[in-house]
Parts: C-alpha cells; sequence; structure tokens
C-alpha cells in the first residue's frame, strides 16, 4: 500500500517537473531528466542524509520506469491540458503529501529521534520541488506558496504525532497526508496564508 | 569551546536565512525551511562528501532546536531592524568565518589530506549561504561579494598551516576566524576586491 | 586511459566554469570554487548516490590540482579570448561526452542494472555544468541547448549497449564519446533540436 503510495507520489512530481520543464521548451529527454530530478530528488536527498544505501531507486528501479513513463506520457497529453498552472500546483500538493508522509514513516523506522522524522519527511516533500524550481529557472514554489513548508510540517507532525496510538500503519498515513493535502489545497483555494514577515525592504 | 563557536555559526546563518527568506514574504515554517538550509547544508554537504554518519545534525538534534530558535526570534524581532542588508551581511561573515574553520578542523580531525582539509573548510563555509542564495532566488553571493571564497581560503589555509606549530587548538581556531572575518569584513568597508576577470562580454 | 580522459574533462569543465564566473565578474578564489564544484559535482553526486566512499577526488587529490591550474590558467589567459560563448559551448560538449561515459563505465563495474549505469551516465555529465549555471545565475544550459540531455542519453546508452559485444574497452569509450560529441556538435552547428513540448503556456 505504502509502494502503490509512492509510486503515485514518483507520477505526480514527474508530472510537475514535465509540465515546468516543458514551459521551457526543453526536448524529450531534458524534460526526463528534470520529471527523474523532480521525482526522485527528495527521496534521494533523504536516504543519503540518513547513510541509507543503495538509495531507493538503485534497490529498485521500477521508480525509474514508473517516473520516465510519467514524464513521456505528460510529454505525449500535455497539449490537451489547459489550465497548466492550475493542474501543477494541484498535482504539486498530491505530491507534497504523499512524500512527506513516506519520508517522515522511513526516517522512523530506521529509529531517529522524531524531530529527525519530521525533518526527514519535510526535507523529502520539498526538495523534489525546489530543484524542479531550481532547474527550470522559477522562483521555488516554497517562497511563492502559501501554507507550503507549514502544510508539509503539520503532515510529517501528525504522522510523528499518531504513531504511539495506532498500531495501523494505514490510518496513520491516511490521515497525514488528508493533513497536508487539506491545507495545501485549502490554501490554494482561498489564497489562505499564515502571518508573513514585517520587514522593510 | 568549539561546540559553541559551532552553534554560533547555525545562529547567524540562520539568522541570514530568515532574513533573506523574510525579504521574499514567506510565512513562518518557510522561513525555518530556509534558515535550517542555511545553517545546516554547509556541515551537511561536508559529512556526506567526507562518509561521515550520521551527519551531524541528526547525531546531535541540539543544532535544529537552536537554528529553529534563531529564525523563530528573527521572524518575531525582524520588524525592529533597520538596514537589513548591513545585519545580513556581517552576519554572513561571522558564519563564513565559523563555519569554515570548523570545517577545516573536522576534517584534519579525519586525517585527510591538507589540501582536502582546506577545500572542506571552504565547502562547510560557502555551501550554506549559496544554498540560502538559490533557495530565495537571489545572486549567490560568493559572485556579488568582494574577496569571498578568498578570505574563506586564506582562513582554511591558515588553520592548516598553523596546526604543527601550536598544540593549542584554541590559539589556532582563533587566529583563523580572525583571518577570515578581518578579510571579509574590510572587504565590506572598504570595497576591496582582487583583481577580477578582464573579459569582454 | 580513461585517467587522462578523466582528467581532460575536469580540464574543460573547469575552464566553462573558470568563463562563466568570470563573465559575472567573481575574483580569482571565486573563479576557483566555481570551477572546481563545475568539474567535480557530477562525479561527487555519482559517487555519493552509489555509496562510493571516499569520493573520487579525496582518494585522489590530482583531480583537484588539475581542476585549480585549469581555472588559474584560464583566469590569466581569457583576456586573449574572442567568441567567448562558442568556446564555452564547445567545451561543455567536450566535458559533457567524456563524463557520461566515464560515470557510466564507473557504475557498471560496480555491478548496477544497465538503466542504473545510463542514469549515472547522465548524471555525472549533466550536473555539473548544472551546478555551475545555478552557482552563475544563468538559466541551466540543459534547459536553453538542444539536444543536450539527448546526447548523453544516447552515448550512456551506447556505451551500455557496446559492452556485451566488445571486449576492447577503448573502443567503447572512444565510441560512445564520439556519439555524445558527434550528436551535440551537430546540434550546435545547424541548431538541430528534436520536437518540443507544445504548450501553451
Amino acid at each position: 500500500m505504502i509502494y502503490v503510495l509512492d509510486l503515485f507520489g514518483v507520477i505526480v512530481f514527474a508530472i510537475t517537473g514535465s509540465l515546468a520543464a516543458g514551459k521551457k521548451h526543453m526536448d524529450l529527454f531534458g524534460v526526463i531528466v528534470v520529471a527523474l530530478a523532480t521525482a526522485l530528488g527528495g527521496g534521494t536527498l533523504r536516504d543519503l542524509v540518513l547513510g541509507v544505501h543503495p538509495v531507493f531507486w538503485i534497490a529498485d528501479p521500477t521508480y525509474i520506469y514508473v517516473g520516465s513513463g510519467a514524464a513521456l506520457l505528460t510529454f505525449v497529453l500535455a497539449r490537451f491540458i489547459n489550465r497548466l498552472d492550475k493542474v501543477l500546483q494541484i498535482a504539486d500538493a498530491f505530491g507534497l503529501a504523499v512524500f512527506t508522509v513516506i519520508g517522515t514513516q522511513k526516517a522512523m523506522g530506521l529509529g531517529v529521534p522524531p524531530v529527525i522524522s519530521v525533518i526527514m519527511g519535510v526535507m523529502t516533500g520539498v526538495a523534489g520541488g525546489m530543484i524542479r524550481d531550481l532547474l527550470t529557472g522559477e522562483i521555488p514554489l516554497i517562497l511563492r506558496a502559501e501554507i507550503y513548508a507549514t502544510a508539509s510540517l503539520c503532515g510529517a507532525s501528525a504522522f510523528v504525532g499518531l504513531s504511539p496510538f495506532h498500531s495501523s500503519m494505514h490510518f496513520n498515513i491516511y490521515a497525514s497526508v488528508l493533513v497536508i493535502l487539506g491545507l495545501r489545497l485549502a490554501a490554494i483555494r482561498w489564497n489562505l496564508s499564515l502571518p508573513v514577515f514585517p520587514l522593510k525592504d
């Protein structure tokens, strides 16, 4: 189940990477490079920092096939999509939710302290999108978006907080994914935001 | 002593990260993400490249609490700060000095060749600020600033050069930190610079 | 022979890094930092992801001396170069070709699946240039350039595809390098490109 959710996260982030690269008029293989960096970047960073070897997509190349396939399909089908920015934002919210929770869960499984698990979750969730934005010359979504890191942090904390109370991993995962998705989609829908820095430039 | 200096470096870099994120009007948790990436990024890269596991802030989460706390305080207090760019530049000079010397010293303790120790020091010193600048969509300070990598390189080389002559680690550390701080602050104060590339664009 | 080719790749990527940093009017040591990040970044990422320790330039600091020397020479001689962008593009094509093939070969030597070897090759080839472009505030060449990731992917695939048929490593390496160089230089010369995303912005 977690595996399916993880592959789903790979698919949505690969789609956002493909669309971002496509907006810059890259060719097919350039699109695949950006899609894979987006979809696998966060988890790779997590595995490197946690010292997990081999990295998840070397242990199981399915991730690469699924990510490349999603990029290829997006490349072919993107001409039929309207309102691209909206689709990109919503797909990104799904990827953020799924990767945050899976990253948190993977770190907890290694027995690191709760605060490290939360950070690994947020890192897994936000790093792929940051890499995508850097590679495509965009201002990182984490900067532009309302309640982005906040949503990730709440979901990761919810997962860590729920873990002593529910033996059912499934419930904890779904609940935490829903926390992030709910916060992020609500923020997109109603332009919600936390108080921001009241700085004089 | 080194530990205190290291935490001081975390605090100043977390402040520069917070201020840079705040100038882009990020919300509180976005600010914390950028602050931690700035404060812990250089040392994380150093530990990954040197193959040190667990990474320093997983081994000792104090770094995370201190970095997050500094970000939080900056978020609250920043409205009272004027002349933000000046503060940011000076805090950055302190962080550059402290992290360069601690990175050099940590690498030497692992017995790598002197040239590698110097490079690890420069990497620890400059990478955090580069990550901050990339994440906030700014031109990296290393490019904008006079005598930036140069100051870091001189301090790292001074530390390596001093090590056979003084058994007192404290003296070597303070002297090397002062070399970097002196060079960098003098460059900021008097707009000093080394000869640059005489390129025709 | 592979070692010489590898150092040659370091030299050309160090040159591209120096020129890119020089165009931004960095000082000498800033230029060396960007040159080394460009020349050693791709291979470092490959070694980290594959879990190879120590990283290649820690095991053999020759890479650092060669990269720094090339940056220094470029710094001194760059004033005599005209048509900088052309030189940069062609040097970059050589670096892309050499690093892709050596990265693929190194990964194959570790016994990972063919698809992983291809990805490691592409990562080794394109990451250094991406790091250079990010550090110097440019739009990544992989986005601006025609047939860039495509050339790298074709060469890495050619190397993996040839390996069962030729016991002569030399032949396979030269042939794959030529595939990439040929594709990339032809694309530069005649502005060739693959079909791109037909997106409505």
